[in-house]
């Protein structure tokens, strides 16, 4: 019954959610053994005032 | 001091987390022994493209 | 689908998490309408030492 | 490669996420030892309808 | 900079979460566009006893 | 009432823990201007080979 929770910047398409749901529970059954309808994945957006490596929120990063 | 975290798609009322929260910390502070003002209790709401079970978003699956 | 997340100090006996994850299961199917299969619960357990309030660990802190 | 994940209510403006993901970063460094590099700060902001404590939503506290 | 927490039971061995952690991170690099030395994965490991579906501890299941 | 949990590799001692969780609630204090009693701090620790980054665990990451 794994659950996986990604927290990333929001921005990412429906199309792209799609496909990292499908691998990454793809990747959980032949890996970990788990039932495939067991296996819940969230994405949890965020904007990029409300996230920060290094100490520094990505809005204040040069891209 | 338990945190309860609780993940699910939104579309949820004021009303059913409402209800929800109460009967939640009802059961933590009975079962669990916690003093009722530490429960905490948040609501993470995420879209149809943001939650998938089985590797499938529930956008993509039929009612 | 929805996910419930619990932290809280370790020590409850497991009749405590099971009674705690059926109540919670209930308040969940019956106030928000999610399916009983649907809903998964973890604890996540842990010690005086890495748990604080007010910016004091449990461990500092006088019962 | 510490993550710091931290649920609160919205409203709070990028300035003050600018200073804490810093202060809570420079801790983790000069506490912990972890590289700065290293450490990731995500704000996860929810409504007063989605943060109770005590049982209560904070929607419905008075203020 | 995408974080993946995955909370399962415990008991998977050290090389079923290095293909987990290679694979899951393979699929945010070419599906999400994330840099890779920016993805990190932490596995929270629980018990049978802290961990239930369908308001039923894991423990509680017959296999 | 913010929450903070803090996913980090296990190894800390319970001082430098406490200093994290001093420093954190003080910042959550000054810069969000949190009533200190509501903040909770927790740490959720983890094996070097529960976490990765880049696609690898730190188990198999030279020093």
């Amino acid at each position: 019954m794994p659950m996986v929770q990604i927290t990333m910047l929001s921005g990412r398409t429906a199309d792209q959610k799609r496909k990292l749901a499908q691998r990454i529970t793809d990747a959980i059954v032949e890996e970990a053994g788990a039932r495939r309808d067991a296996v819940i994945v969230a994405f949890h957006e965020v904007s990029r005032e409300s996230y920060a490596s290094g100490g520094v929120l990505m809005a204040d990063k040069s891209k």
